[in-house]
């Protein structure tokens, strides 16, 4: 069995809104082990809907189509269909007695509009939208094909897929079990991640590997194929272990874990608290500590000294060493690692100070040079970087390094 | 004229990866007055991409193809448009000595492999690649249809596009210009703002409207057409300036500018500094602030006072203070402000705190609430906020509000 996603809407052919749903039902359809072949863009225009539906359905056994379902005029995806499948649409009472409820819930009245939501093409099966007013619909072609439509807002889609449409697919899905084990690692360039494991996976084509490199950060997706779950599972954690052992420390998820919430997991596990002093991260190693639920527990906060003055003032890095040494160095971060530490109280302070750019580098210290220190009650650990690329990407690097020291620390 | 455009890779089908080179390439389109149509995603398979050329062929004028041009047999871009249009493909002695070039240049040696990317099908023209080994491929088929494939990765994607293939579209495009112009707006539910505004645009389709919404922002995109730039520009303005009227000081942008370039513009401007201690939002006001190239002139820095400990031992808000009215509370909110404005000598300083949850509401004080100070020399403005969503989606929305309180501080 293959399957195609159409996702629908005009505004999906501007510059600005791409489809996302559909790395959703990806997902979704690859744990049932059902490949998507293509995926299609198309605006609400009946012909052009009508076509891209026709198309697919030659290629593939499954063609799902996302968004185009709402009460006005714009959404043409349900006629488009009925048409193409030569269908009568019929306005189905049970969903407007469905449509009403909802209404009734919020204390709203239905508006006429809505009832263009209630036409079903003949011989189609509804679905429930707990979400939201637009019913799912679901139809089989004469070649035994299979059309599901989604409404397009996530939160209506979601749920829809899950209780609704799933349930269907299931007995449909091949035997094959389709299993994706991601390993992450940080610290270490694609070039060298590719080097250590190429001779591992290339000649394997179960599990398929996949490199995916994004600032200091490469993903390595493992997608297994086997008769069952069990097999394909074992078959991904098979080969995820040799590659595991040709990358060492460098790996710190094997999930979809981000570096800060392994960071936070480790900090939480060794009861240990953390403060940063960031220079030219400019809150980014903060934000990212503290985007993670529960990180109150080990994250006492910290400084964004981005001026001298606040080193100097707010954390208690001293004018003369500030001076002597240029704010930009290891001295410095050094410093801000261990002030920031004593003056929080927290069992690691972290300190990063470095030049993000465009502007502010010399033949000393180019742009991207960044200092980072992490200090316990013993002793200060620091890193001196060269990071590559423009401001946005630099100060991601450094954060990510930055978190790193962390880990590694917390490894030990 | 119209286009179409194929963005070609397995990994594109698989959960991890979006096609967001076609953006991209819709904006530069756009404002050639050349519409995309349909977009097309399609895995390195020689006969799905044949077939993809040949149907996107059939519906238009225009077809670019993303990806696929490397140097390994899992590249298959040109080999399948070469059948598709029946043209051989001979070894380009032009390409070898560009390619071979950019290696000398980098001192390494150009491997075999690499002359897969030299193969031209007969009768294409090749772009040269500035910034990868691949050179792009312009095609006429004999219905004088155009076939443009570009490379993948997008800093070489952009400048071939803007340098080697825009002038060749641009004698091509129609008479037509489209403009599009932006209005962004700040602290209005989206709801509010189709309120005011959809009496002016809803009769008008040329400028067509779009509003886009995201946490604590509304994007209202104008797109105008017209027989040349000018005129569509002036209808896109004449529009925007009445929408502007409706929407007033909720309008902070008239064009790609973010909030924070806005804040840190006004500083500017006025000479000002701004320090931030900020508690739920965790570092995401100073990391957008510290964002934008060149803050250093405006933003002095800030505390992350995650904890109460923070709040006083670092900020110097008064534990009795902290004890008597709790975190969360407009006096601790405003304390912050004055005592991290005079800790910093800045000329404004802006204190946040609130919970931004999973845990820690109360009936009293529930998720999402969040108070928020801005001191001058003279005076304190307080607002407090009651915010919807999951923990990412209220810290965004207090630092947008934060934000928001500053610029309309200084639009004064």
């Amino acid at each position: 069995m293959k399957a195609e996603i159409i996702a629908i809407g005009s505004e999906l052919l501007t510059p600005f809104k791409l489809d996302t749903n559909s790395l959703y039902l990806t997902e979704q359809l690859e744990r049932l082990g059902i490949p998507v072949v293509q995926k299609t863009v198309v605006g609400d225009d009946h012909e052009r809907l009508k076509a891209a539906f026709a198309e697919a359905l030659k290629r593939s056994d499954l063609v799902i189509g996302i968004g185009g379902l709402g009460p006005t005029q714009d959404d043409r995806t349900r006629e488009a269909v009925a048409d193409l499948l030569k269908r009568k649409l019929h306005r189905n009472q049970e969903v407007v007695a469905a449509m009403e409820e909802r209404f009734r819930a919020r204390g709203r009245q239905m508006s006429e509009v809505n009832l263009r939501q209630a036409m079903v093409p003949a011989g189609a099966d509804w679905l429930p939208n707990p979400n939201g007013t637009a019913p799912g619909l679901w139809l089989k072609t004469k070649e035994e094909r299979i059309v599901l439509l989604l409404p397009g807002p996530p939160p209506e889609l979601k749920p829809m897929f899950e209780e609704h449409a799933l349930p269907r697919l299931r007995p449909r899905a091949p035997r094959q079990a389709l299993v994706t084990k991601v390993l992450k690692t940080v610290g270490l360039p694609e070039s060298e991640v590719e080097q250590r494991i190429a001779p591992l996976y290339r000649e394997v084509t179960n599990p398929e590997t996949t490199l995916l490199a994004s600032p200091g950060q490469v993903e390595i997706h493992l997608r297994a194929r086997g008769s069952e779950a069990g097999e394909a599972l074992r078959r991904a954690e098979e080969l995820a272990e040799r590659l595991e052992q040709a990358l060492g420390e460098a790996v710190f998820a094997r999930g979809p874990e981000t570096l800060e919430q392994v960071v936070g997991l480790y900090l939480m596990m060794r009861g240990a608290t953390l403060a940063v002093a960031e220079s030219c991260t400019g809150g980014l190693v903060a934000e990212r500590l503290t985007n993670v639920s529960g990180s109150s527990h080990y994250f006492l906060g910290g400084v964004v000294c981005y001026s001298g003055k606040l080193k100097s003032k707010v954390v208690g890095v001293s004018d003369a060493l500030l001076k002597r040494k240029g704010e930009v160095s290891v001295e410095v971060a050094e410093s801000l690692a261990k002030k920031i530490r004593r003056r929080t109280g927290a069992v690691l302070g972290l300190g990063v100070t470095g030049i993000a750019g465009p502007t502010g580098g010399s033949p000393d210290k180019p742009v991207g040079t960044v200092f980072i220190s992490l200090a316990d009650a013993h002793r200060v650990k620091s890193e001196k970087h060269r990071f590559l690329g423009d401001r946005e990407r630099i100060r991601w690097q450094a954060a990510q390094a930055a978190l790193d020291l962390v880990r590694r620390k917390l490894l030990k």
